[in-house]
């Protein structure tokens, strides 16, 4: 079975899955929400009616397999997550699960598994942006939800993740004992494939892309900054403590020092994607007594991360003293940097030698549940494939003949890993 | 008739309306809406019950008058407004309405009218909050609410100011013809008295203040600074068009043309009072594709709210180049610098050294109606109370017996002119 003949059964779970989950705008496939769990629902369908094995594991992903496995085989896991943003792209994260699905649907159709077996596992929870927390689904496996992650909430309804992982079937009570609730003795490897989320590989005109490493971040949901309302006409400068004021200081402050960093070729992103003045009291003519920011600095390297966000809590103290404002903290949120495993690098590249695809060298500035894997022990790997117009938006554009040379490049190393 | 005989009446009357719109938080008296038309059912009562004419003006403000008054007669107004910011203070606006009613209850009571009758106005839609637009009810009656003010939205329901107006009893037919609905031959003065929203009495110790003038502003209820969205862990810097980003660089360098300004001896308050990204897709992990945010510089001088209005439109185009970004502009709102009058300040200056009031000359830096009336060439003239923590928010502290030594100076300056 080559897996070009699969082309027109790729196309199709995209095609369906974006009719399941769009809103209009993009699509929305809302972490342990409707969105995804009715992903979830069509992948189990589809899965079953392709004669796969599908069950749910502790965390409630998805875990599809051959039928009739050896539960006591080690095993090569590939996977992805089901979830998006609100208002998202198709592709970002589906992509990795498709491919996995289209990879085990090849080794039924040639009627021969993988010298070691493959399972595809589909999770839920990945996208930070409904709970504020990343890669919920894996980080759950692996014991590493916290009961303070737990009681995040979600941003819209406000109801607890705990509260929402339970509805979607998770075992919450081993969850929150922070059990592992994965088998990392008998995982040989983890592979994810994934659209590339920057603009680097079309710029560089390369369908696929091997990843070395994931870089990690430092994260804040919410930083509120508080000084003294006032009204706008009848307080000089010198006795303003004005939040919005402190706040545009503190973040040209973040973006000078980024600026220097980066000509000193130091690997960092930062960002403060919300920002909020309290709109039940704010008005033109009042002097904004408060102001809520996100703040998040990712690298590859934990050192960068920890000096730029000691940078930023300085820099907070400075401008407390200078302005008479306050900054008030939630919790600091994080996750690691990880490397992937050197030998499966090489065996996607040798792949794509073999059948005479070209590829590069990309890191990966976003985060993925691939770091999961990594950081706990288990040999693991990226690939990416090129997408116009990055991720976390409706545009992200993905030819489906680049995801197919993916594929088989995926398909190609199960069989010799 | 003593004026200080009213102070248990002043106290009732500010205790009344306080608990007529309260929030729990401090008073909310929205402009044309249920908290200001609440304080005006009461008001009409209340001076209906001391014996009062009252009548409403095409505008819906409120006019108090001694009954039997000729009405080919010149008058002296005093006035203020009714409504409030939400969550906003019992004082602001409500003070020199009741201070007006007071010296008509005075002259009641004495059996005596002053020489030149004397007739109250509380004005409706001074607050700015509502509808991003100051002074609408003043403006009203000097036509000067445009068909673009009248199409203004309220900041939550979304309805028109209009819709607002006419639900209130005005003529929104004549305003709309910007019709002048006020008899400005007829008016010898305008007087208010007004909290001071500023710290500047409370640090000097002086209980009333003079007010030579009153600062002009230039608005925009919102400016969008539009970037592109997109993943915050996978676009280098050099790539993004981070609307945040831009907006914070904006407002820093607002800040610090500001700081060299007063360093010249320029008089301005610069503010941006609102700053929100798009919740419905703002996320840590998303670069800000949009920001939204409200700007205002006031000055007693013409020429430096224009020079600054200027300074950053050119700003919002430097960086605009820099950045990648867009600025757009909603419509802009003016409201002119006004001096009051040489004369009734000194018949101010006057009472008070009469009286053995301590007083000084106190700029306002918050807008008033009285500017209306200056600047249609009827004289002027503004009284300031002492009052701690500033205005527009529920801490506002006005102490009654400054109260009363204001109404004293009104009392005995109506008389006078």
């Amino acid at each position: 079975m080559e897996i070009v003949d699969l082309t027109g059964l790729a196309q199709k779970l995209f095609d369906d899955v974006r009719t399941i989950s769009a809103d209009g705008i993009g699509v929305t496939r809302d972490s342990y929400g409707s969105g995804e769990t009715a992903t979830a629902n069509y992948l189990r369908q589809f899965a079953e009616e392709q004669g796969l094995h599908v069950e749910a594991d502790r965390a409630a992903n998805l875990v599809f397999s051959l039928p009739n496995g050896d539960p006591a085989e080690p095993v090569i896991w590939v996977g992805s997550h089901m979830d998006s943003v609100p208002q998202g792209g198709n592709f970002d994260g589906l992509a990795g699960i498709i491919a996995g699905l289209l990879c085990l649907i090849a080794q039924k159709q040639r009627g021969r598994g993988s010298p070691t077996p493959l399972r595809v596992i589909a999770f839920r929870g990945e996208e930070s942006a409904w709970f504020g927390k990343a890669y919920m689904g894996s980080s759950a496996l692996f014991g590493k939800l916290s009961s303070d992650d737990l009681q995040l909430k979600h941003r819209t309804s406000g109801k607890t993740l705990s509260s929402y992982m339970r509805n979607a079937g998770a075992d919450t009570a081993a969850i929150a004992a922070q059990e592992v609730l994965f088998d990392k003795a008998k995982a040989k490897a983890y592979l994810e494939l994934h659209i590339e989320q920057g603009p680097i590989m079309v710029a560089r005109k390369i369908a696929l892309g091997v990843v070395p490493g994931i870089r990690g971040n430092v994260r804040h949901k919410r930083i509120t900054c508080v000084g003294q309302a006032g009204h706008s006409g009848a307080v000089p400068r010198w006795l303003r403590h004005d939040a919005v004021f402190a706040v545009a200081q503190l973040i040209t402050r973040l973006d000078e020092h980024w600026r220097v960093l980066l000509e000193r070729g130091v690997d960092l992103v930062v960002t403060a994607g919300i920002i909020e003045t309290d709109s039940s009291v704010h008005s033109i003519s009042r002097i904004p007594g408060e102001v809520s920011f996100s703040f998040e600095a990712r690298s590859k390297n934990e050192e960068t991360i920890e000096g730029f966000y000691q940078f930023m809590r300085n820099e907070c103290s400075l401008i407390s003293q200078e302005r008479g404002v306050t900054f008030e903290f939630d919790r600091r949120l994080e996750s690691a940097p990880a490397l992937m495993d050197k030998n499966i690098c090489e065996a996607f590249e040798l792949a794509c030698d073999g059948m005479g695809i070209r590829w590069e060298t990309v890191p990966s500035g976003a985060g993925h549940d691939a770091s999961l894997f990594a950081n706990a022990g288990i040999p693991s790997g990226m690939l990416f494939i090129r997408n116009e117009n990055g991720s976390h938006n409706p545009r992200e554009a993905m030819e489906i003949d680049d995801f197919m040379l993916g594929v088989r490049v995926l398909d190609h190393t199960i069989g010799c890993l």
